[in-house]
């Protein structure tokens, strides 16, 4: 992994054959990262995917082993258990430009990704959800 | 809704069964925004999407009943009549891994739709463009 | 082109005719911008999508001649041989609300495109990579 920072802001790119989740979660925690705002353009040649069953509430996962365009990607990284926890949703193409899409769980970078990243000061943590079964962000409730 | 609030920024988590569009029109007037580029990931349990036709210059609008994961949501909120106007376009991915999109007409969130949002304090406007139907942005014109 | 500034961000309207490609990367050399983070959300009567092939080491384009809604672009102009050079991908919406996606080689706009804009004041260069044979943002080595 590559990177440079602007004060709060970072532009990084994953080099071929790196994990993405695994690698950037140990950056954010290397860094001190508390709360991040992330999105990404590249190519991958596997993602898992997943899609959580509102029926079940639990994810159900597929592996995609093949060269796709990383044509979106965004989510967040907040603290659970007072580590880095990241939550990155994407779209993926295939060769005949059709796209395959969900929760990414892990995703095998080549031969580049490249990832803007926006911190912020203050920490935002998720906290157990019982009703969804999920670690949802714990903010604050907004009285309309 | 929830929301935590950073300087210009705001980290926010609408919260299931509440209405994405109407929510979000209510807290941008409630906080006084009169710009901001919003971004998302999250899920919903139903989406109202637009196409619009080029032909005809209106929307044609299709509801989708049925558990999404929101993987790709970007756009932004002006001033139309002076009140906050939400133009948002977005990426909802199936079960099996296929996604539909457009225009987002309305959204009803479940369990959870992080939102990223980054307000100016100047204020941008749409006006009225014949020649479309639509209410574009007001923005001052590039002289090359 | 129609823009309006707020310190180190912009938000800017492509009108309908224009090259999105080829008029950004006028705008940007022309505001001496050498670094920026990129996303967008409006329609296209043309897209010419990319591929990367990961056997032969090239693209592989495919034009898209019809209507689409821009329902995600994600990417970043960097510095290639002292010029603006963007790298953008992204999804586009039939009107059957499935999609098309990849690499933003051009596409025209029509009605409207919403592009928001970060700059950096430090610049990011790309450099050519043999392995790939693709120019990469040239950062500096994360030492983990």
């Amino acid at each position: 992994m590559r990177f440079q920072r602007f004060a709060d802001r970072y532009i990084a790119r994953l080099e071929s054959g790196e994990q993405t989740i695994e690698t950037l979660t140990k950056f954010l925690g290397s860094e001190g990262i508390e709360f991040a705002n992330i999105s990404a353009a590249g190519a991958v040649s596997h993602v898992r995917l997943g899609y959580w069953n509102a029926q079940s509430r639990e994810y159900e996962f597929r592996d995609f082993d093949e060269q796709l365009e990383v044509v979106s990607f965004q989510g967040n990284s907040a603290l659970k258990d007072d580590a880095p926890f990241l939550h990155l949703h994407g779209v993926f193409a295939r060769r005949d430009f059709s796209v395959v899409a969900g929760h990414i769980k892990e995703a095998r970078v080549h031969p580049t990704l490249e990832i803007w990243l926006r911190s912020e000061r203050v920490p935002v943590r998720r906290a157990h959800d019982a009703t969804s079964g999920l670690d949802l962000l714990d903010l604050p409730k907004w009285n309309a």
